[in-house]
């Protein structure tokens, strides 16, 4: 049965980032979609963001190209252009190597529900507004040392 | 700008199915989201079925993961197990390599808007109810006779 039965699927709100850069995403309720039905080839999560709460913090990835469309609810696209107000059924991309940082953020008072995609995390990431990247898999501060 | 605007992407019913197979998909115009956009990690399609149009043939791929999630309007998920009506936010995957043949037939009488995920085209696919199957890149009969 490949229709999917989101209830069947765990939700968490974890984040890898350290403090303070996590309390942005507390509001973020994430199902691995892609990986609990046995999807390999690239990821899918389904995502529900809290009035206040983000997508990430802003970021731009050198090797993976992410894809966005918004199902219900509201948010604010964040780049380095400016901002993109996304409701149901708009789409954004982020092709990888573009330096140019994003994230969406609910800025409203009811849920946003978008689903996200990407392929298996590989290479670094970038976070222009904050002391943080991913390199060699890990979180570390942007002049590399660990946190 | 990341966010997507439909309207700059080009829109097609083109098909690679020989006669008779094509006319299924008459009603099936794709916009090719992710390769206008620059994604290189997987392909996103835009895809609307008029009434009657189904998404493709009854198929399974060897060697490709699918997902779609239907936007509006609503379609039929039509596989090994049954049928599954399908409307805004439902999701379904189709593991590479599980031999369910799967489409989407719009059985109503408004247009059903889908985003249908997937990665570059590799490997053979079966379809189940009609002489037809793709072999080395190409549609050819189910006893390897080209079309």
């Amino acid at each position: 049965m490949p229709s999917i039965d989101l209830a069947t699927i765990a939700q968490t709100n974890r984040t890898g980032y350290p403090p303070p850069y996590a309390a942005l995403v507390e509001g973020r309720c994430v199902r691995r979609v892609g990986e609990a039905v046995g999807l390999q080839d690239f990821g899918v999560s389904h995502v529900v963001l809290r009035p206040g709460a983000a997508s990430s913090q802003r970021h731009w990835h050198e090797e993976e190209d992410e894809f966005v469309v918004v199902l219900s609810g509201e948010a604010v696209l964040i780049e380095e252009d400016g901002r993109t107000i996304m409701r149901a059924g708009d789409m954004a991309a982020f092709p990888k190597g573009d330096a140019n940082g994003h994230h969406l953020v609910n800025e409203g008072e009811q849920d946003c529900v978008l689903i996200a995609f990407g392929r298996v995390p590989v290479g670094n990431c970038h976070y222009p507004d904050i002391d943080l990247m991913v390199s060699g898999g890990r979180y570390c501060h942007t002049d590399g040392t660990p946190y």
